[in-house]
């Protein structure tokens, strides 16, 4: 199925939430249907249970289930990008990805096949980690389909280190992997919400040499959300961009459950925001990470999780139409 | 006793804290008398505990004592408005109102009637809930005291769907059915802080034709609370005035304890900020509902809820002073 | 597909967790197939996420999707009954039955329809709770299946009140309504963990009047288990048995996740081991039921009840070969 | 009113529960009408928030208003001792005494005046705390009263020790201080459920010598309930008991929300039957200490402290029926 | 060692996190030497475990410990204000000043000689509390060495109040007391991030006669951060200035382990985007008080107050530094 | 230092409380001094932070810390083994062993070189984990101390699997490959404890084949602690003895801070109990591991830790004073 064969098709949508009560049935994403159930789709969402790549409070392996779970809230409609993203794109449930805990490289190498394998029958992922480790070998399925590409992460570390003691692929290694595997577009990546203590001042030079422009948290409380918003969209520009969302780029207080809290972080309300306004970017790929649910409390870092998980899928949704508005003028115009 | 006879009496007012530790002795909201004490008050706090109309987290049941358990903390002089909101008007503790779980139907009638005998002892209302369903009967007894009133609603829902599951009230319908029975004055009812998805677009549809205009957590973020409390001031004029809030307006950072998170929501300072921006309304009446314990920590929710309540008191306390300083000024003219 | 067949086709068991970490993919009970992907099952594990029977603290809808998440801790091989309950019979997660949470009587008719169409692909059913009211539906459904069953009802409470509210059917009353409709067999029903204070003397002697014979948890205290199981063995006989166990049977540091605790209950391995001791009872049908996440911690309760759940399963699989060795045994002896 | 005239009166019991759920309305103990609605009460429970006097966790202070809030769940027969406590006798909830939290030795005063003023209103009191602290006040009272009462101290603590930092009265001392003012008879008083590292081995010999048998923990788990209730029975005899329950006697599996918690502790099944075992003492008056709220999970801990001062209650109305049975048996035998 | 010194000798830094984890070892105030390991220090960072001046929660004699657990995740260079505040200056953990908690004076007395003792051994201290009593004791020693101090008080609550219940030193009245003693300059002392109800208008009153100028966190939701800091900055001039932050000047959704806390507070990130923008006073000393460890979540509060602890240190830096250049410019120019 | 030399100087034991709060002050084990302050002890207690090798929920990398911070509770005399454990041997925190959280294979060898380092300024290891994984190399270094060691395993689950994903060494394994490299007596090592599903009936029998005997707690539930500590003592016999306790061999209740939790297990007084029944076995080494902060409750999982870890330390001081009197016996008998 090809994006334009799924505007043929009437996508299938949600449980109907009008017949079975949101808190009943088994928990896919925004209960929608599971991939095998229709074949092929748009956008798959998957899990990957991981976090053996983390240096201080494990737990984000729970992260896709509970991150679902919270996801049985959503509804269809998105008023703030007036959008239904699961109407005009077929969304489904992708399930988990297998990744060895025992076993950092085999698990790498466990997601890249997987995410390879899952873009066959889907055009483009949503990964819901697991730890921040897995956007490397994400990074690696993209570049193999779009070239190097161009990285908005949103957290609040670099995630631009070299290696944990000895080990060179860990949560706070996969951009500095990725970019030295040319998996990164040196020119036009960012960071947003970086905040708190570093090892050192050479840490911000060698993530710049790494491709990367920072937007800090403390920027955003200067200079508001639109300037902020702004300086991404200059950096990042008209390139196939991938999304990667470390919920720490959070306060704390929006997003207790995770494993490296830094203090004087954004809001949600930031953070959707930021999405919402890039959503005619050319998102190719997203991953949210670092959910570490035995730190949570009342499903809150879920629940902010899950809505961004939506709101980049209607931002893809939007970028689609977009796109799809383009193809159909080319075609009127060739016609 | 009057409004007028009150300012005679000096009014009971909370527990003594200089001689009592505030976390002692029975919890009635802020410590104040019972109303049966006090035979008459300017404004009884009674409690709704009731959840049989929710569709998601239930809880709310315990949330009447769970507020008053946090607003211990209150103490009885509130600078932000500049006013003594225990001692300018008697405000007192009517207990729980009765509803029945395990009928919908009944229980708004017990809720309605409830709600109305308590008004032959008390001139207004501040209800603490309970799921929203309650806002429906509360707005029957306003609407026979009042006729049809502006309706203040902050929420990060609509409330004006029509039925779920074929139960026509429900916490997600309460506005459409005040509506459509008349209560609420179709010129002049606003929603606050709504954001999240909804069902369709057609929800917007149906909702602005029952009355609402709709002020978003969005238009807060990019506009600013002076913005939104012009907004809402040109909307809701100087008609007597019903303020419904749903505890899950706050961000679930601030408001964990309820039931149908949605992640954006709005601060509880920016919250406080725009009830106390409104005081010289006419409120008639106000809920806070929706702070369901089991999902609480540490009391943050109900901490908030019992400001906000405190802040809505002080606020009647100082309309009621503009009217009796008007009062008192046409006595003089007309002496 | 009769017994007798499914032991000739092999049951597809649970995901292979050598294979799949055991945290990860959905949550099926046991990470079992779902029912639809089987076809056919000798038991069908099938949730009620329904509260509104409640009369203390609700939130048990959230129960199945809590127990599931818990039963991805289960092993396949049962060592205290020496039993592979998923290898000698097939057994699937049927998911959950719907149930509206605004209307006590639709709901118990759906529960009762919704049991009675999974029994046309299922030989028998252990359900997962939702609070107690869904035993009376089921009881229904029992009855019609197999006439007047003996129940083992495990529970702090005895659930043979008549009315609250007057609601007929709560979950303090299914056993009083499941005997007056003759869904229960007078002569040989049992109460087991009875404990904690009543309403009156009366409630005691309706109690028995309605079919049941109490065994409290002082009972267990004093004489022992074995002492518990004699004299439940005895009243149960060799009738067909529907076990219905109330979470709250347990002590509630075993069980502190729902509604109407009591202290001084069994111990989690006084519960398990009175269930193997029983294995032998030829039980038709389950519930665990009052499992309300929102006052769970860790999982605790919800370990628990995927235990008891487990053993009830086991139980039924050795059962089960007791009656195929009879058979054969039978057909031996015809040869 | 005397004891004997409160059989004339019916007492008044608590809220009905069938027209007012248990969850609604204030939380006195049990949810009986307040001290001062009844005039009189055969038993005053009585709260004392005060945690100052403790040595590790604090937050005791919170116990009396978190104990009545698990209160609500208990009905009016209790089953287990046979009989309806709240009908033989008129029992109320006499509200918090008044306890200066930066001044031990004055908190101490108060207690003692405050509990002597109480029972010019009661005949008997029954405390929850509130820390440790408070029993050396409390024995006062009774001292003065009774004369040297028998004391059974279920604890996992001695609390026989001499000054902490200098102070004569904390939560670890009044047992001492008690006996050496002479509150205690030193012939006839018992420590119940001692477990657990101490300082030195001298403790052991300076509690012998103020007056105490200690049955330890280990004990109850090598020989039995029934043994430990034979024992504590002989120490005790027939003279006027007090009975003060630290309700970390309980293991912390159940009474997590306390301040010093020792593994190893008892059950609350233990503890209740041992409790209802010595009903026909002579008990004059009791407290139940030390629970910590913010230490409790889902009211864990409160549950298992209203149902100790509910047995304690029932322990005490089937004594004063014994005593008027005897008194009229007397009558009899004189007339 | 004086200051000077300390630039020649390399300062001890953290535990090298490369070689042992940072969850693992003696967790010191962000993995620092004790202070007897470096024999003198710049900077101090001592507990006082002391929280019996509470009024309302206690629990805060935990907080030294659990603000030092969360400390571990601080690395060593502060890209916000440009230093490696570690490098500049010897910090090391004093661990914990003893204050007795049976004696609120002898506690006090305790404190300020410990204090007194610290300063012979570290030319500055900051102090992680314990409840904000201990600001009595510390600013006794600030002005012993400084003569009256410039105060910044960042708390909800003034704590300037009088007695509590007979009371002179609690955690309600420390800058009062100083005042009256001397220790404050009160022409240039300020309270930031004070709202919520007061116990009368009179408290502003004699808030303003002690010498505090207040910036509520209205003031800084009207006018912004920058206005508030300007704001201080005029008010504190270039005194020595000792910097007192209450943890719950932030919002309870920001720090809900504390034991007064008010709605509406301060973000973490406007807090310390505050410090950083005064990072060139002449901070002579420093607390962090009132974090109350058993109400905190995922260590929430104490991440910010880890954080604030490390810019403070930071700012120390930055002055020291600006201190030595100007030393060194005097030196140049008296050559 | 020889056990004989260790008699002569009095052991330095743990801080006084008396002069410092247990509360205050860093958590070493106990309180007890830091093993580089002493020298040589006859025990060290040293953490191993490390938690790779876990199959389901992870965090016992936090164990350590949060053990010790639950050990502040203890005091220095233990009345159930009448002995004061830190008086009769030198017992000191040796801190934590480094282990590689990215490398399992690193991890094994670190630990065993750490410990055997250990093992020249200390005689006797107890060891607070960390997963179970860390049992395997802590065995090596027996084994190459004493010879194969009789090991007594106490723990829900066998821990003799083969691999799991192809990891020889993970927490599911230490006593198979430990048994295959001959550190273990096979004909004197036994599981305690053992309940919950298994993979299969193979597991039995291969773990059989390992030299392992079992003692369920089901064994427990039907004969009774003493029974069990017969069968044990039989097993084990004179041997050198390592102890390696999972705490999840309590139930979940007592011990919810844990990985894999299985329901129906041990109290803690019956845990406890069965260790001071065998205080006169040769212990020549412990570990208590599998404690997971981010699941406990109130620490409550940290408290029995951290008395069994007490009860360790007693037993082996009880049977160094036998082998002293032997020793002292012989020499006697030699005169």
């Amino acid at each position: 199925m090809t994006p334009q064969d799924s505007t043929k098709n009437t996508p299938v949508g949600p449980r109907d939430s009008s017949k079975t009560p949101r808190y009943a049935g088994r928990a896919t994403y925004a209960l929608l249907p599971e991939l095998h159930e229709v074949g092929h789709a748009d956008i798959a969402v998957a899990g990957v249970p991981f976090d053996t790549g983390v240096s201080y409070r494990p737990g984000a392996r729970f992260g896709p289930s509970h991150v679902r779970e919270a996801s049985r809230l959503l509804r269809p409609y998105n008023p703030a990008q007036d959008i239904s993203p699961f109407e005009v794109q077929q969304v489904a449930d992708a399930g988990d990805l297998v990744a060895n805990p025992f076993n950092l490289d085999e698990a790498v190498q466990q997601v890249a096949d997987g995410a390879r394998d899952l873009l066959t029958r889907a055009d483009r992922l949503v990964v819901i980690g697991g730890d921040h480790t897995i956007a490397y070998p994400l990074l690696r399925t993209m570049a193999e389909k779009h070239g190097p590409v161009a990285v908005l992460h949103a957290d609040a570390h670099l995630d631009t280190w070299d290696t944990y003691f000895g080990a060179p692929v860990t949560h706070g290694t996969p951009f500095r992997r990725a970019s030295e595997d040319g998996y990164i577009d040196l020119t036009a990546s960012a960071h947003l919400g970086i905040r708190g203590p570093l090892y050192g001042k050479k840490d911000l030079d060698d993530d710049a040499r790494l491709g990367f422009e920072i937007t800090t948290t403390d920027f955003i409380e200067e200079h508001g959300v639109p300037a902020a918003v702004e300086r991404l969209r200059a950096r990042l520009g008209d390139r196939p961009v991938y999304i990667s969302i470390d919920i720490d780029v959070l306060d704390p207080a929006h997003a207790p459950g995770t494993g490296t809290p830094e203090a004087g972080g954004m809001t949600s309300r930031e953070l959707l925001r930021i999405i919402r306004a890039l959503s005619d970017l050319n998102i190719v790929g997203a991953d949210v990470v670092e959910v570490a649910p035995a730190y949570d409390h009342a499903q809150l870092t879920a629940v902010a999780a899950s809505h961004v998980v939506y709101e980049l899928i209607s931002a893809m949704g939007r970028s689609k139409n977009i796109q799809l508005e383009n193809t159909q003028l080319e075609n009127t115009q060739r016609d």
